[in-house]
């Protein structure tokens, strides 16, 4: 149940609902919501319980969502959301295309990547400085060190950046120097991360867990969410099944039940779903298609150099292709590419 | 390896390449393949070998795919095959689109389907008689007396019409009364079933089993292809996975993989795949994005009344906004509806 | 629904209840089961229904599983099934030793291996000639040629024969030869089949598909049962999942959950379960301790040579040195070997 | 490859080693191994390379791992590892049996339940403060204020304690009230927590990722013990598959292949892996039957009233029922219950 404060209701009103909901054991959350202030709890009073809520008389209205992460629910907000990156907007019109490297390996290399997809069509740049590797024998990343460049490519491509965070503590340090913060495939259920950019306030790329349920998902982003933080933007890519042709299963139904679902938007990375440089073509049309509000695309000016996942990799002159194909489609699905 | 027999290879020197084989233990097998006769093995004769098989001069070509069904590979034929189901191409230029209730429920039920669809842009007619239920108090089809109204629809349509068989002891009045044979997820891997459909002769939907990788796929189709009949269609319909919100998960990278890997056509089957209604269109689209060669869909006049599968089957009216939303898709990717 | 007729129930008044129930949409099934007759249906009569029917009077007792394999069900049968293959139990207070080689290779393969494994506690013969094999290159068994193998060997050794079937029309001869049909994890949905080998009256081994849940493996014995034949064993073989370490990942829990919901006996294979032969006894001795009512373990004497699964088959070493240790595990949970 | 410092090797003698290598781009790591220094790399210098590290004189030997977990692998160490939590050792001659509820609920409930399994031969309690839940709305324990609970009821029991750590931030304030720190499944690829349990050199419980493949869990433990830390524990708890029956899949044949692969303990984990009371005393039983070290058992003296995982937990009478099972089991393989 979400209780949605009247813009006048006073603190003490407020209060008092609130007590009257602890005292009935349904431990309510309180979320600054935009300009809102919400009442949360997944418990249901009783009818006595409405009534006297109903006296206390600060509920501009009372939702009752069927799905399980109420504040992601296309009962509590019926118009899609569209979260700002600086001045790129995810959710609406537009295509948004995010591209860039897997790691940030030196400053030359992100600048020319950066400037090389700027002029194609990408809206926003990725990034990753903090990479999560299977073995600790593999490339960490350049870690802290790598944010100033980020920072610095931004300035010169005039591209958003986003990179991923692995841990709470560095939430502040990278929020400082990007523009926004991507939870990682294996972190969608490390709950204290969630909670830490949630209370950031930044715009959030939140990936599927590779064996996490779309229910399970949407619960993520309430963690998020709950924290009074609505830019959250999903990112389907790719579950682990039995197949081994590609190095995930690419679920591009996740689009469109997300899309019924909820009102946050969604953007679906071919790149690491496949694992294959010659599948992202095809399965970034599918997904733009399927009604996704943007796609992720790892490029390197020379894949076969990458310090890590070369394999999957497009070079610029692949990734310019893959544009100029997506135009037009785009079109017919009623989306345009900047 | 595969030998193409030069056309005025004499049987004498076939068989003398034949023996030679044997006698090094390879195992070959003869395939009559369109105008030609095939050597086929999956091992490879040493040095020797080659060079008495170079003396007796039968070769056209000797191929050795590296892909393990040989003879769906694209180094054994570098040109896409088109199957055609009666005056229906499949794999060519145009999108096809294949038509119809999950389950043959009545003549008058399947004649109104039927006329409906054709009008809608269809090129073939689906409806199964031999339904493979889980469990055996389910409606298990109409069986062999529902095979007549299929081809009483077809006369009355001008739509092919494609089957779903079983059991190879069926296998002989199914062609009798219908255009192509549908190997179900289920019996992918029923061998003495893929052997029958082969002899046919007859155009073969092959659909992936539920939990079959897409190398042991392409072996299944294999098996088909090896009795002499390259009528096979290959249909992606969903595997098996941890995620519950839909029936099945779609695979669609399956479509690029195979369409690089084999020179047969691919379709895409979203009903099977999702079991959800409101996801037919998105994943349609997806597929037509995706590359697929055309698209079955389950098709009923009240689905809500279906005795199989009610929740996956579009009405009339959403079949019809669905061909209308794929037309300029397909022009976008290159290709056309009826 | 479960309708047992008394012993003395009249033709007549058994034809009476099932009008009662066509007429009422129910789909009532008649099955011979022992000696008794059942009607059977899935569905429920109304209240008046149950009226009439138990005017009418036939009824020794109704009952109403709650599991969808009703036949299957401790709510039907409450002792578990003891199968007779021959004189060998499946199911009692003995665990059941089924060995012996993926394929029948040759006569004298067979029957050395027979006699070794004989003088080790083994109870029953396995021997495939019928090979479901993922490629058309790969060996596909002596065929029906190699039951007479079989039978010759089953004469020498005194132990009842187990053998695969691939389609409903080689069931009558393999019955001939053998003592108990084998139905592969790849035919566990192939109805025809699983009726056939229901009609057949013998002893079928029904493996797990792999891919199948517990639900839907239940579901395909109750196809055999329907048939009048309760001679249904149970095999688990593991299911396909994403870990590669193992050839299939061997699921243990399905033994209680088995024993719980069925009375039906229930093997394990740990052979084909994890496809490397050092995980055979680990895996063995767990399904001992699980509860399993035996195991089906491929032996070979020159494992290295056998021309399928050579990773897999145990030599006759390691297989004598797996009973020794099985035996004290045996005892400790209720059970010998012989 | 690892490198073993002689005892005596001087600080000089080893910066030239590392400096040797570094210059030839290996990236190697300095480990602190109980009384050792280890150099390690996982890339293998040239033969000049090897020929001037000779020269050096440093190594006591240098092991080349076939296993990418080179410290957990059994060529680097023969010897299984012994962790001991306090005075309890893992992985030796006896069966270690940890038990304890989900939650840590209040004093008195822990207290009760620590006292009740203290009799009943458990030699470790669990007890979780942090919670990690799908749902922000579940129940997330009572967090730090429950870690001094932890420590009081051990010091009353005896019991070493093992407790869950979500975040790097906590790892030292739960290592201060507790004896072996626990990273839970959704956390075996956090990877700055693994450094961080690592760093503690706590003894640590690395619970299988629900996705994870053997090999990747390995690696996951070799992030432990590359920070100096060899007191790992592995611990199955299943994995995730298409099967609903049960919460996870038990994956029991983890437990050979952990054990022949590498040194480390390994237990098992029956009551999350099943999510089902009836199942945790079979799945026990198969997991000492496979060769694990111990199991780690949810107990709760009133399972119907608990606030997380309530299906799950054994009561104190099923607890002693299972205890008294095992014990001969235990005796058959070669083990003891304390």
């Amino acid at each position: 149940m979400i209780i949605e404060a009247r813009k006048g209701a006073s603190p003490e009103a407020l209060e008092e609902a609130l007590d009257l909901l602890r005292r009935a054991d349904l431990d309510p959350k309180v979320v600054a919501w935009n300009e809102r202030t919400l009442i949360v709890t997944d418990r249901k009073p009783g009818s006595v319980g409405l009534a006297q809520l109903a006296e206390i008389g600060i509920a501009e209205r009372m939702v009752h969502p069927t799905l399980k992460a109420q504040l992601a629910s296309r009962d509590f907000q019926v118009d899609p959301t569209v979260v700002k990156v600086r001045d790129v907007p995810i959710g609406g019109d537009r295509l948004t295309i995010i591209a860039g490297p897997c790691s940030v390996e030196s400053r030359e290399h992100l600048l020319e990547t950066g400037q090389a997809v700027r002029k194609l069509g990408t809206s926003m740049l990725r990034g990753g400085v903090f990479k999560p590797r299977t073995s600790p024998y593999e490339f960490q990343g350049l870690g802290e060190e790598g944010l100033p460049l980020l920072a610095e490519v931004r300035e010169a491509t005039g591209l958003p950046v986003v990179t991923e965070v692995l841990e709470p503590e560095k939430v502040d340090v990278a929020a400082k120097y990007t523009d926004m913060l991507q939870i990682g495939t294996r972190n969608m259920q490390n709950f204290p991360l969630l909670k830490a950019v949630g209370r950031s306030k930044m715009p959030v790329l939140l990936k599927r867990g590779m064996a996490a349920t779309i229910e399970e998902w949407l619960q993520a982003a309430e963690y998020i969410l709950l924290e009074g933080n609505p830019n959250v933007v999903l990112c389907e890519r790719g579950v682990r099944t039995f197949e081994k042709a590609t190095r995930n299963t690419l679920d591009l139904s996740a689009v469109p039940i997300v899309k019924r679902q909820t009102h946050l938007p969604i953007l679906v990375d071919p790149s690491h779903a496949t694992g294959r440089r010659e599948l992202v073509g095809p399965m970034a049309k599918a997904a733009v298609a399927a009604g996704a509000d943007g796609i992720l695309i790892e490029v390197h000016p020379k894949p076969e150099l990458a310090l890590s996942d070369s394999n999957q990799q497009l070079s610029l002159e692949e990734f310019a292709r893959l544009i100029e194909e997506l135009r037009p489609l785009a079109e017919v699905v009623g989306r345009g590419i900047r």
